[in-house]
């Protein structure tokens, strides 16, 4: 029979496309990847929205995908239909281009339904998709482990004029060392980087670095929030002014951009109406007094 | 009432979202845009999947939406919800963000309904998008004009081990000097740049810049068709192996990458499931003979 790899888009359930609910209907195990991203919904409402019966989804954590992928998920491929359901595009995240090679080892068939990921969304704050270089992933700095190759990556798109795309660490089911130890199953609430978190790691690199790339006080940037909800928030303006924005809950993404020169006059104008902080302000000022 | 920007993922009637669908049926006006990409179906095929009325869909040509979009799209959605459809996400292409710009002048909400692009489905050929460098577009050559920024932009990539998306021309209503001298409204047939065309205008690009950067028996690609079609059809190896492929009808994609260190070993394994040309006759030969 077919795995089926299922995009679910940015997060609602209504985001779905129609090829992909027409696929899950035909499935008799329907797994969500949980541990990559992160859907607002209870599964509950997740199948009444999509017409499926009571208990059919099951969460799907990083052990059952990674470890256990064989067992729970490619065997019942064998011989019933099985869809693993996956925030954003199925080859967004890294872990999922793995389980098709597994399958296809196992002479699996598998059939991918894209949707869109926060990878391409991230293109509705009017920054273009092409002048984006590699995207980078910044980790939850601990008190021991402060990896600084999110901000040499951003220095390097920097340096040739593209933007930079910040996909913020979630951390959904962490344990704590003496949990794990103990073989407690018990984990951690959920933690999702904010925005904010995000600059100042930027602000801390720096000061490790020193390589003078990111400056809080001229260095442009754009806070996304909940991109392609209806409570969506973005902000730009330089990294302190941004840094002081409150973007609410999760998911939360964040780009830096490769100076002005870096954006054409259309991109601009389509950022401007997402200014805050103090430019805005003048630019307000200005138009009062020529007002008068 | 609202304008909304409706993405259409890659191509297939199926492909809509949910959200989609049910703001289709909201409006009194739809559009879909056919210049920056294109849908095999006729219109009478997408009313008719989604349930539409007959005729209730125009297509919307550059003119349409970069000279005329004020009269044609965007003063209706002052008083009826208006959709302008586009194939991948409404903010792949550049043009749609203008739009945007100018809806809110007028005070016209605007509402985006996300979806898949070409710019995040070809991970499906198993190149993480993390390590992609900026996306390029190859415009078709002619006698006079032969741009080559593609591979000098490509050749920036290479150089920090950042893999090229290249999105390759199309062109949907050409008319020929003499005809739009004429004023006559007759247009050339569609031309859709293939893979092949696009290895050709690479390697005719080298030769006239001489970067040494891409070479026909070195450099490995990627070709893409079709993506996220049933149809879909996945070509890696060689320039020089790729460049013999027959890849079908439209749509095409193209990727180049930064050589074999640019990848890990989960990477080279799926991709090696597209493998062709000189290289796998040479693996097939040694299973042979191992197996004698």
């Amino acid at each position: 029979m077919v795995l089926f790899l299922i995009g679910l888009g940015l997060g609602s359930p209504e985001d779905i496309t129609l090829r992909g609910l027409k696929a899950l209907k035909k499935c008799q195990h329907i797994f969500l990847e949980a541990y990559t991203s992160r859907l607002p919904q209870e599964l509950q409402a997740l199948e009444k929205e999509w017409d499926l019966p009571e208990n059919s989804i099951q969460e799907a954590w990083r052990e059952d995908v990674e470890q256990h992928c064989e067992e729970k998920i490619l065997e019942p491929a064998k011989d019933e239909n099985v869809a693993l359901m996956v925030v954003g595009d199925p080859f967004g995240a890294t872990t999922h281009t793995d389980i098709v090679v597994r399958a296809r080892e196992m002479g699996i068939k598998v059939e991918v339904i894209h949707n869109v990921t926060i990878m391409s969304a991230v293109a509705c704050c009017g920054l273009q998709l092409y002048r984006f270089g590699q995207t980078v992933s910044i980790p939850f700095f601990e008190d021991n482990w402060k990896p600084t190759s999110f901000y040499e990556k951003t220095a390097e798109n920097f340096k040739i004029g593209l933007q930079t795309l910040c996909l913020l660490d979630i951390k959904t089911r962490e344990q704590t060392v003496e949990n794990l130890m103990r073989g407690n199953d018990i984990f951690e609430p959920p933690r999702f980087m904010t925005v904010n978190q995000a600059i100042d790691q930027f602000l801390e690199a720096e000061k490790e670095l020193g390589l003078g790339v990111i400056d809080e006080k001229n260095t442009l940037c754009v806070g996304l929030a909940r991109v392609g909800q209806v409570d969506e928030q973005i902000a730009y303006g330089t990294f302190e002014a941004v840094r002081k924005v409150d973007f609410g809950r999760e998911l939360h993404s964040f780009i830096v951009i490769a100076g002005e020169d870096s954006m054409d006059e259309i991109e601009k104008e389509f950022l401007e109406h997402y200014r805050v902080g103090e430019k805005v302000e003048q630019v307000k000022e200005e138009n009062d007094e020529g007002e008068e």
